[in-house]
């Protein structure tokens, strides 16, 4: 029997409530699908950062360097500064264990309606491919003339050729196995330095994929497509900065951000990968019971899939369309009454 | 009578197919309103780089300096890139202009249907306060070890405090003769350098509008709610590339981009101000008579307005809402046969 080691980390805010109800629901799939998950919990996090001065120990990358998957909550809080919190936790582990891919798959789910008009399914189904681990999100920069009228930022972006081509590359393996389409977001008529290298290491690895079809759109016109033309697009892939906007607003323009799960993956299976909700920590709506952890619930299917189990992973795809389109266990932000804990038990059931 | 100078560049593509129809309706719009425009043509284009190496003279904007105003098509074309394109003219015009404020206005127009299910037109009526003169769009940057495999680009971001805190000024005097609200863009939690300060100077100008309500959102939770929320988004100030990305959106959720002007513009008066389409040159479709050309006569209408010229720019966008409830007259990208001249001068008998 298989035995996988998970690290999770529930984090703050909704992050603690649906990261329960997710473990219930990959326990349950565990036990029927002949595998055991071993979960270590770490309190990582921005209480642990008001109490101990830092999101997590100085050593906390070993520590979870020999788990087989991270699952992660959400972090974030008021009164502990966004950068404070990304850049103490999740920043550095994506960087740590070289998940360079941010995989990030929306589809329009049963039982749910999109705010597009008169949208099939089918045509709400896409997958954003999102670099994770250089680009505009560099800690590099810093201010000039401070509290002076001539104070000045500069922000430093980063793209290197190796993490520009694994991430193209990424996506044109996964077009292969899907709609054999690719769309780049790119930007190069403003970001003159950074996105003609993007397009120009694009277009050197589409010329190996002879088979699948690849455009690159300017990620103003792509946001305008996504809600104009959702049906065209199939494989996205994004800088760290067009990946994080294109796929919160793809997660919104199907299911909603509640429905969205995200993986950061490292490929080569070096470094344990680590899946996540789409959205935040939510501290406005914590533990009260009525956060959707449909996202998590997800979150916990692509690791599965990650891990192998991909029958696992697919009857949990299934048991939650099952509840979705049965209507009796959704949570207020799907128009329902349940609970977070009723919504997590009934996919359990479905299971 | 006031007697306007104009630059008028049609540019590339359906630049010069909606330019021309834009200057009638404004000539009529001049005629009865009594004013009167003296326009000067510049061919600037990617013609005139193909041919003479630069899309504009190298006293290009000495040349311009002196009008009144400019209106611009597009500029853009096949085999031209597009870097060399915009920043051989309209990226070197809004900054030697100080154009600082990238101002575009969007409402759902009568006659047309938003793709978001079930909003009303008054859910749907916004402007977005565009950064136009630095922040990610910067020529400072390069590549490092070009050709070799550890190849990377650095790309600079420049935010001044002089720069942010304008045009942040500019979104919340804005918000006083609108609905009084503000949303800022930013992405702090990510962009670790110009995003914190730009957040610290929104929040030092918001103390100073205590009548105006003001809250920032991370650009992609941002993205997200214009598609889910609209109708709680008013004023939205962001820097040049949130601000360009969330203009195309809020377009294309709007009456799409066929429909939407943009105003660059100088506010001191102390250079000429820069009117033009949010679209670009659509190169595939040019010269067919099929282009919308309402986005350029709605820019029109915006420089008008600009020039003090206030009830002939009411007159204009009232004779835009005349023609589109008609129905009759309309682009096939509206869903009618029409000609891009036959919408326009039916805008122009409107009037
Ligand atoms: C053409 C391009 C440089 C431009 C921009 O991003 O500024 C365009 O998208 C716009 O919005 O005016
Ligand atoms: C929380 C934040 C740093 C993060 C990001 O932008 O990467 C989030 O928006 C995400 O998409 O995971």
């Amino acid at each position: 029997m298989n035995d996988y080691r998970i690290a999770s980390i529930p984090g703050d805010g909704i992050g603690v409530d649906v990261t329960v109800e997710a473990r219930k629901v990959l326990d349950a799939a565990a036990a029927k699908h002949g595998f055991s998950l071993a979960w270590n919990e770490f309190d990582w996090s921005c209480e642990r950062y008001t109490k101990a001065g830092a999101m997590m120990p100085d050593d906390g990358v070993d520590q979870l360097a020999a788990f087989d998957g991270i699952f992660l909550g959400a972090v974030g809080f008021p009164g502990v500064p966004d950068h404070v919190s990304l850049w103490g936790l999740l920043i550095p582990l994506r960087r740590a264990f070289q998940q360079y891919v941010n995989l990030r798959p929306v589809r329009l789910l049963p039982g749910t309606t999109s705010v597009l008009a008169g949208r099939s399914a089918e045509e709400l189904e896409m997958v954003i491919v999102r670099e994770n681990s250089e680009g505009e999100y560099s800690a590099i920069g810093g201010r000039h003339n401070t509290g002076r009228p001539d104070e000045f930022v500069l922000q430093e972006s980063v793209f290197t050729r190796v993490g520009v081509e694994r991430i193209i590359r990424y996506a044109f393996e996964l077009a292969r196995t899907r709609s054999g389409r690719v769309t780049s977001a790119t930007k190069s008529n403003g970001l003159i330095h950074s996105m003609p290298f993007w397009d120009e290491i694009f277009a050197e690895v589409a010329a190996g994929y002879p088979d699948v079809r690849a455009e690159q759109c300017h990620v103003d016109a792509l946001a305008a497509r996504m809600v104009q033309a959702p049906e065209r697009l199939d494989v996205v892939v994004g800088s760290n900065l067009f990946g994080d906007i294109l796929s919160d607003l793809a997660a919104a323009v199907t299911g909603g951000l509640g429905m969205a799960p995200s993986g950061n993956i490292n490929p080569s299976g070096e470094y344990p990968s680590m899946f996540e909700a789409v959205h935040g920590s939510a501290p406005d709506i914590a533990g009260q019971g009525i956060a959707n952890p449909v996202a998590q619930i997800l979150a916990g299917a692509m690791m599965l899939e990650h891990l192998g189990e991909t029958v696992a992973a697919q009857a949990i795809r299934t048991a939650v369309d099952e509840v979705l389109t049965a209507g009796t266990e959704l949570t207020p932000d799907l128009g329902g009454t349940a609970t977070t804990t009723r919504l997590g038990t009934a996919v359990t059931k479905a299971l």
